[in-house]
């Protein structure tokens, strides 16, 4: 059915924007661990990641709009560049919020919830370049459903445990609040970007 | 025009996407009112209708992956089902917060907002099934918007309200608040769903 | 390559769409300056004005549905209404809020980004009618991210003040979050209709 070569460079690129995530979500949880000075330096890292995968979100955008021939739906690769744009972003977004909130004592939980994110990112950088021939990605996609009902899960508990140790600190309850659902967010996307995948799979097979 | 037979098999599951909502809608009048083990056990059920509804809004758009001629545009549809399963969300996200912050004393006004919910869901199952033959449209987004309007009234009063009462209380503030805004997003997603109805028939006609 | 004349009626309407965020921001300036009466004068007027680009949205939109030959993609025209619809949404939200939560003692920042809101909405204004021919528009996308820019770092600063200056008052310190949160967003909503302009001129060029 395809008679003219299709554009596969969008395979490439995919991956690439993928590996800023996994990058992000280990400067995540360098972060936690750092002390104030060291989560700033860290926070503008993860900002200059930030920058690169919004710099290869556009590039893909740019490139949609001048080729005729994709690999497959223009908007599923437009919707894909920018669900993984999404988790970089709201990754950004907790690093940003740790130190704009000079924020102490996050309970263990939420290294947790970032574990599970740097898993998500891993799991989504491999199979970014098996899109190219729709090889091995139902357990991608498997996965990282799991790990975001893991993830909620987490998250909920999370939620419960600060209501009930933070009733007499409400500012600090906002804090932390705001930033574990930012958080379960990123996993929400991650999971996202696992739905497009499949969806692309199944229109393909 | 439509030379080939249109698959209309669309309009039996959008119909059975909202009779999910009109369930949900009644499940989360009676949480209100329940202890917090009745509480615990509904929003269970709330959660299984919820999966019914994300079932159905799948298969919903994996046919539209499949078919070839639909009954109107292919992103009417899609546009559609994802609306109506953005309302169960909310509904379901209302119950799971309720139970979760082990709330107490809800203001008698958030049993009204869910009363304009359950409304809204019903007239909305009402026309779901009007859309073959685009009968009697109107006077659905007509009251859906009416019943909006009233219901952002009334979320403005409990806003207001809740400020005033909780002064000295941050935290059920905080919590109320939350419950109170999940409220009003469905409300809103219900007159989303109204207006995509609007824009369709107004195509169509 | 087009035969046939174009509806060029759509840079009309979305310059006259951009008109009201300019009177919608101005609205706004002479809100923060007034007493509670004023206030609740101007924030009446701002919902008009917010009502009229919203039939301004919805008659574009409807045009759209109804003609062939659209002066660029069809997805750019409804897209870059309903990102200018957004703008005077959240505009309209912060009056709102600012009403409904009685808020006394607004920080000075506050009007900061109101000004640079302010001068979005007026680069936005006379940027409209240049989408006709295309014309000295990347002065103006160029300006807007450089606002939007400094809208953010205010924004940072405006947050970390108040929980610095609010650590003893949560219910005030969530009240004026929200405010200059929603500020933000609008800010954010500027950037999106000047990325989508830069976007649809590098498709026509």
């Amino acid at each position: 059915m395809r008679l003219t070569p299709r554009d596969t460079k969008y395979f490439d690129l995919l991956a690439a924007l993928a590996q800023h995530l996994v990058r992000g979500s280990s400067l995540l949880a360098e972060l936690l661990g750092a002390d104030r000075a060291g989560r700033e330096k860290l926070a503008e890292e993860m900002h200059e990641v930030e920058h690169l995968a919004d710099e290869a979100t556009h590039s893909i955008m740019r490139r949609l709009n001048q080729t005729f021939v994709t690999p497959f739906d223009r908007e599923d690769i437009s919707g894909l560049a920018s669900a993984l744009d999404d988790c970089m972003d709201e990754m950004d977004e907790a690093a940003d919020l740790i130190v704009l909130y000079k924020v102490e004592g996050l309970p263990d939980r939420v290294s947790d919830q970032v574990q599970v994110l740097q898993r998500c990112a891993e799991l989504t950088a491999d199979a970014m370049p098996r899109l190219r021939s729709m090889d091995k990605l139902a357990d991608y996609w498997v996965e990282v459903n799991r790990l975001e009902n893991q993830a909620d899960k987490l998250h909920r508990k999370l939620i419960a445990q600060l209501f009930d140790d933070l009733a007499s600190d409400p500012v600090q309850l906002m804090k932390l609040k705001e930033i574990v659902e930012v958080l379960e967010n990123a996993a929400d996307s991650f999971e996202k970007v696992a739905n497009m995948v499949e969806t692309i799979a199944l229109k393909e097979s």
